[in-house]
């Protein structure tokens, strides 16, 4: 059966997240139903990360099977036709839309193909509240000292055990992760936090960005955040920083499987 | 009486623009009660650049005046407290907030001191609809030719006469104005239009993008936007682009008059 790859943005604003739920509008859900109305056919949409309710996406990778073949673009328009048809019905902005599809290779899965993924965390750290980027920035209302937390972020780049940063409800086989991009940038009146590792545990970036802003408001030195990792003790970790702040920006795999002609 | 300079940032999506108007909220009456709250007393705000309905800024300025002093962060402060506080009592997201606010001298007038004005104009060129900037960029749903653009814009840098680029009810005494800068850069899947100039004409910068866009999907060539510009006739310029787009990003000053101790 013909397989197709999306590449799809969305703003997480006011939906519980990709995973389709009872409780309000999944990325999931909004795209399976375009798919339902282009191929006639039920049809179940797989992602690369399940984000949390309020995470955007700017990245995110999908795929699904069809019944009979489609035109890659043909498959991009359809679904954001009916991504918009279903938006102006619901009477919302349009939340979910598919830059790019492509067929895949029978044994591409966007989940379990992905060797890496990247993570982008925005915080705002002035004393004026964001009006602009008010939906996708975590707002700090004092300055943060950018340079320590790029510091300290040195601290968890490679091989470890992040239960220190691991959701309760994680269910990752093990805390155990090879991180290998954690830069903190300071970008105008923001700081950027941009994260590259081949998986992530539940809540791992948003549990770096409270860390890490406890080293930038100076409560934290790096010490104490190497002592936290150490710990491996979730109780020893900083807060969890807001989802808003949070954005999947984008999905690695091997180019011999993401696309077929 | 003790004049302050406030940047001010707002999301114009749903104003009606700077200026104050019966059919709809604007900045300067949303600044202006909260001017009044703090001061106690009626309060009117003048802008640098009066910016139409749907139109952002990221920094405009803005001056007051009061009959008493302040400190400069307890005008920032309080005025923030009272936006933030109109737009929970309006259950409306916040549109409009203070980034600065410092005694300027006697002097000082946002509007006629201003020496410089620096607008963004933001084209998103993809097949896909914009979710996550969608309030913020024109939607063109094909590729335009970014660096055709920014070939013809060199044409209109400069002293010209502008009419062909002047909305009907421009209310400048003269068409003629410097363009110092008008650049057109390819900034991911966006193409970015970056000007600055003394002063600007009424709907200029959107004028400029609609017919820079023209040359960007081929219907004119760099000549064509010459000869627009020389016929000075507005029926001879492109479509004015849709104000979401726009973004005065900044204003200058002379720095003796725009802040005292």
């Amino acid at each position: 059966m013909p397989r197709f790859k999306l590449t799809v943005e969305y703003d997480g604003t006011g939906l519980v997240g990709w995973q389709r739920q009872d409780n309000g509008p999944s990325v999931q859900a909004m795209l399976e139903a375009a798919a339902a109305a282009l191929t006639g056919q039920a049809t179940i949409m797989h992602a690369a990360g399940r984000t949390d309710a309020g995470v955007h996406a700017s990245g995110q990778v999908a795929h699904f099977e069809t019944g009979r073949d489609f035109r890659a673009d043909t498959v991009r328009d359809a679904l954001n036709f009916w991504l918009r048809e279903q938006a102006r019905l619901a009477g919302r902005d349009l939340a979910v839309t598919v830059l790019d599809a492509g067929r895949a290779a029978d044994d591409f899965h966007a989940r379990f193909s992905a060797t890496g993924r990247h993570y982008l965390y925005r915080i705002l750290d002035r004393r004026a509240p964001p009006v602009l980027d008010a939906r996708r920035v975590w707002w700090v209302g004092r300055a943060l000292d950018a340079e320590a937390m790029a510091e300290a972020a040195k601290l968890l780049v490679g091989r470890h055990d992040f239960t220190t940063f691991r959701a309760k409800e994680c269910q990752a086989a093990s805390p155990v992760k090879t991180l290998d991009r954690l830069d903190v940038l300071r970008v105008g009146a923001e700081i950027h936090i941009v994260a590259a590792a081949r998986s992530f545990l539940h809540h791992q970036m948003r549990n770096f960005a409270g860390s890490l802003a406890q080293v930038g408001n100076g409560r934290w030195k790096s010490a104490d955040l190497g002592a936290a990792l150490d710990a491996r003790d979730r109780a020893r970790g900083g807060p969890t920083a807001p989802p808003q702040g949070l954005c999947l920006t984008g999905v690695d795999y091997d180019p011999d499987q993401e696309s077929v002609r």
